[in-house]
């Protein structure tokens, strides 16, 4: 995945633009188009009407995710693998079952 | 990837809270938070002092990505690479080289 | 407002740190921060439950508006009149009455 | 300033959209745009370039943040009078003064 996406930015020559400061903003741009798509609806009409805007929407900000971590030289598969082990340290299922504001 | 995210979740018993408005609004969050550690800061120094942080936060939003994307019954891998071919579509090679406002 | 506000800043030596985009950035935090407090919430419910958290949030954003406006040597309240009256040539009254999308 | 806006939008008959969640996603989305001016840009080209645009990005979050403190029944102007009351204590000038993570 990551290596399609650097041969996409390599071949119209984006790298040089791509500060990491930048890159996290267009992350937080992105997810805004995502939240955009929900705005005056409510989650259920949304999804079913606007499921594929969404979903590109989506692929937005996960392509941006992907850029920036390689760019930082990291493995974001390894990384959410990480974080999901941290994760589970710090909301253990016996404590955190079923409590909304840890998920 | 998904499965162990969903593990995860469903081990908690989270999913009951996860409609996709609140996803989408939790993805921005987390957007926001690795925007944060760039605030005030340099670009060069926010990477060479929070690499990790960095990493962290970056793992923070693909997790919800992933999550989004799984409740919505698609499959992000798939989702990105329908959404590069489309941007070279709309970006061709010879009209977006070296253009920072397509990137 | 303004007065008060950059006062505040110049007390303690701030507006040196103060450049246009990281204010940006800054208003878009707090943005988030606000966002927050209806995370996993409907509402109605973080209305009544978190008003207080609510309205501080919301001074923050407004504050970091204040701010960048000044340093742009705007007066903010006139650029809202400016605006509204845009905004009443783009959704005029009888086109956009009731009309969710608009507002 | 709080009644020209609350004249605009009833004129419109467009309060009953306007949810306090809903309000707080719409001053988000308004942040990013203000935000997004500055993507691949350095602050000074964003401000010297793109001055106007960005005053109207400024006047759109200042909207929608007047228009939810006036549905929480709240005076903003009051409530960023308490929040720099607030922040003072927080932020005492002897310790905060030139501190960049403070501002």
């Amino acid at each position: 995945m990551t290596s399609l996406i650097n041969d996409f930015r390599d071949e119209r020559n984006w790298r040089q633009f791509h500060n990491a400061k930048d890159l996290a903003l267009s992350i937080s741009l992105e997810a805004s188009e995502l939240l955009e798509v929900f705005q005056w609806r409510t989650s259920e009409s949304a999804v079913s009407e606007h499921r594929n805007e969404l979903l590109e929407e989506l692929a937005d900000v996960t392509i941006y995710c992907l850029q920036l971590a390689s760019d930082l030289d990291a493995n974001l598969g390894q990384e959410i693998v990480r974080k999901v082990i941290k994760n589970g340290e710090k909301y253990p299922v016996e404590k955190s079952r079923g409590v909304a504001r840890d998920c």
